[in-house]
């Protein structure tokens, strides 16, 4: 049995402490939040006790979920590292390469399993792409067409502080590119931009519908697309073609049922509008394969030094965006 | 350059002469009607001259085009036969068997091609169910089911002659269930029904709801369910299970637009509302290959005597519904 | 925490042990079969303790989930009902309805909560067809037409106790007919079938391909199809029709990889080739349910008295398949 | 009867000599190849004559249809205006925007109807989609994204004098953007690119693996992928974003024949390969227009100017590909 500690009592992290409280090689051991009435309300769902310490959450647990703000991110990590404790650190590692890359060695040396919760890379359709395209089954690849598209904007404050769309939300699909993209990295990226949903985000620089081309080493072509509007639910979606075929991954659903009525046909209902509903599925794998990790059974899919790449490709993307120019990236 | 005369210039009729207009080797040179204003707008818009007797329609021709109402075709073929000239003939040849067995040896003795407008053997889905299935590639056949549903009743006048829904409707989808087993004859017919759209039904006895299942002398099963309410427009489909895998006729569409939106994903427009428009391919290419086998190029696809056989099954479901009893089918 | 005994411990017992155990309002309290080693199996893994006796199974639980073999259903609802337990039985409840009927009245005065495992009637796609029929979104319905096609056939040992297929397999169909129909009984059957898979059939007077087509009171249409064999998995789906459109519900999909290559465009995996897996959710939510009446919370979607009409539709289609006559059903 | 010179026998030529041969309005009059065993080839299959000069070409003909190679075509349309003669051109204009700009005038003047062959406006599904967006269905366009995939490289000699992938291949796709963009234009362009396919390439410094993003002047953003190997047949699509919802114009298909079997589920058969096939209707409706627009009942879809912004793009592409830096598009 895994004694998890939780950081972080927020949305995300109380779906990860439900997945914890449902893992029959996993429980809940102690819940930090800086704000502790959130916590209380965890530990009375899912088990567990309230910590007021970092010290005091760090004992007597084998592992630890950080799931709270991310300029938490690096110290907890670090922290934790110290105490020996195998660690799954929600994304980004920090929107501060300089802090990204200045506790990769300290995180190195400590010897603790440390995995990425960059949840796209174990969502089944997803997964099923990857393992086809290494499985050689398209040949050689050569595009790779990303579509993430969100219900709506976060709020202001959020906003504010989110490093811009390229680093908040198209950092998932620099991840999922490399994914795909299996080894073969991305050496050039060019970002274009608008805001055609919310005028406010003129004010941080920021946009809200964002498109990027990107060039691998092999000469891999990617383009992204993200959108902070789409009536239609949570679209994220992967196309790849290669020299023996395409692949596609559509919407999973949470049932199966087609309409054919006055107003349309073959149509099907709205998609989720929640990410943690869309990815569901993945996030429970995701926790599975940390908890295999920890047990020594698994290697992780998704390392520190993802973290750090997907980070680069997205600090690229939003230097490309504001100096119209294209970037090249370098991983060093 | 095929001569045509054409006998009917109703909403039928009119379609046709438009295909025979509209084909290279075809030409529309009689056309009669008992309503002559019809005739002549058909040949204000496709050509060729108004006739008003029977003689006088086959004069100068090739090949006749029967298209007007059921009671008058097997006079008409009988007719035409005698004159020698190929005809291509609506279905079905009559509502009652004997006048079509009456007519059998003459026009067999004639020698002159004769083919019988199914229209759904040529529809290019359901050929290439058919061609699949004969080629082998699902093995040997074991469940048909067909799905017709229309969109709406006729007026009551056409009810009341229509020979009712087994012989007006689903003397389509006998057809086609013998189109696909492939020379196995259906032995067995068990037919329901019953009054969901109209009750105008009830007084001739006649339903707008109907199902039936058969067995063929090989034991291959069939079903096929008819609605006369479809409000989703014109739908008609084909499913065939065999031993090596299933293969639908599923919607052909006249566009491939897909829709995503705040009521509905992957929605499609409505099935066309016309079985016109819904067998528009179908007509042309039947026409064609009428014209191929006047030409001596081919053999006709469907025959007096299928039409003939899936008269006998209209008749064996219609007695079914009538007595509650499965009836077993003989083709002599 | 409820408490679960469970009887029997073969493929579907080993299923439900591991959904208890997954369950966070149940544990596996006592396991009892035929076969001790089988049901220390299941202990091993999901816990609680293997037990000798029926009576001992019983003591100590809240609840029964009996998944032994058909002909010790009727005893162990009896023996559990007087121990004042909560059932969840699977299907059938017996093959011989004068069984079912004998134990109707003891059970229903033992006021404990019964339920059938009818796992359609929980399968998320089937469930949203019957919630949007009972919504009123299609109007009133008109024709159901369910596919049911099984991947292979059982041993020969299991198919000579079987019931037949109309008993056997066809009896979920019969159920999820009548969740469908919401009410409006059935009440015509007329069955067909044939032995296109396996010539052992023939020893039993069983088929293996099979079609019935059925009457409700108000005049739907329902047509079922089955087979013991489809090559590309587990084939089960659900199409209404209704005065206001149609609801198909497809097939679920483990993920929503698409391929387009030399071969195909738009093509997916194949369907999962066990009911277990097909139905995966299904036995999840029908575990959850079964718990929540058992707390009171909701009383149960399937009960015994609709497994007793289940079982007098399938008597009611076997007759109809020996006498090749249609078949009134009585659900006195 | 709308009388036709043709200028090119080629394989386009032919397709567009069918065409004009097929249409109830239209005759094939005179027929122009520099090879002249070509021209005589089309004039047996469709009639007309065959001519030896392009003064004889403009004889007796009302309309022209320039099918011949590229660099001809700016003489051919200036030639033809001052004959008074309509004229239907294949794309491109020509591949040096001087020359373009140079003829803009006169043919202007000359006042004939002119239409540029962009065969993507009327494909069924490209125009439901922009018809969809100019209706307001989708509310504020937002994003464009353009798939097309060919079959395979054209011969060595063709590739030589093509232009480059973005002047022969995507120009089809940027005029297919600015008609979904409706008069939003495009104001910058970049583009990257790599050889994937054909190492022939790199001696013209041409590639066969293509990406573009481009900002419309109302912040649409906009990406086109394009490549020269598509083994599934030639795959083009499109796809648009709105605040209220997205569109896609999904493939057409030529039956609607669905597989399952033992190696996949939904599979569909191979899109057609060559672009002909795929926009058989398109270049029907094209044709058809053209002659609406000659009996003066339409106005054009594609005008000379659109071309020529076709153009405009195709080389903003190329530069940006070869500069490495994205191009800003001045239509002056």
């Amino acid at each position: 049995m895994i004694r998890f500690a939780l950081f972080g009592a927020g949305r995300i992290g109380i779906m990860h402490a439900a997945n914890i409280a449902a893992h029959a090689e996993a429980q809940l051991t102690n819940v930090y939040d800086v704000h502790q009435p959130s916590a209380a309300k965890v530990v009375a769902a899912y088990g567990g006790r309230v910590t007021d310490t970092v010290a005091a959450t760090l004992e007597g647990v084998d592992a630890v979920l950080i799931a709270s703000s991310t300029p938490t991110h690096v110290d907890l990590m670090v922290a934790s590292a110290a105490a020996g404790k195998a660690i799954l650190c929600e994304k980004p590692i920090d929107l501060d390469i300089e802090r990204v890359n200045g506790a990769r060695t300290a995180l190195a040396d400590s010897g603790v399993p440390i995995q990425l919760a960059f949840n796209r890379r174990y969502d089944p359709s997803h997964r099923a792409v990857h393992d086809a395209i290494v499985a050689g089954e398209i040949g050689q690849l050569e595009q790779v067409v990303i579509t993430s598209r969100d219900t709506g904007l976060a709020p202001r404050a959020y906003i504010e502080v989110s490093g811009g769309i390229y680093r908040d939300m198209m950092i998932h699909d620099f991840d999922l590119a490399r994914f795909l993209l299996d080894g073969d990295e991305v050496e050039e990226v060019f970002a274009i931009g608008s805001v055609r949903v919310d005028q406010m985000l003129t004010e941080f620089g920021d946009v809200d519908t964002a498109m990027v081309v990107m060039r691998s080493a092999k000469g891999t072509l990617v383009h992204i697309n993200n959108s902070r509007r789409s009536v239609y639910g949570h679209d994220q979606r992967v196309e790849v073609l290669g020299s023996n075929g395409m692949l596609q991954a559509d919407h999973p659903r949470s049932n199966a049922m087609v309409r054919y009525n006055r107003d349309a046909t073959t149509a099907r209902g709205l998609l989720p509008f929640s990410f943690i509903e869309r990815f569901a599925q993945a996030y429970v794998d995701e926790l599975d394969e940390f908890i295999q990790m920890v047990k020594g059974k698994k290697s992780p899919t998704v390392t520190y030094e993802d973290g750090r790449r997907a980070l680069l490709l997205a600090n690229a993307a939003t230097a490309s965006f504001r100096t119209k120019q294209p970037v090249a990236v370098s991983y060093a």
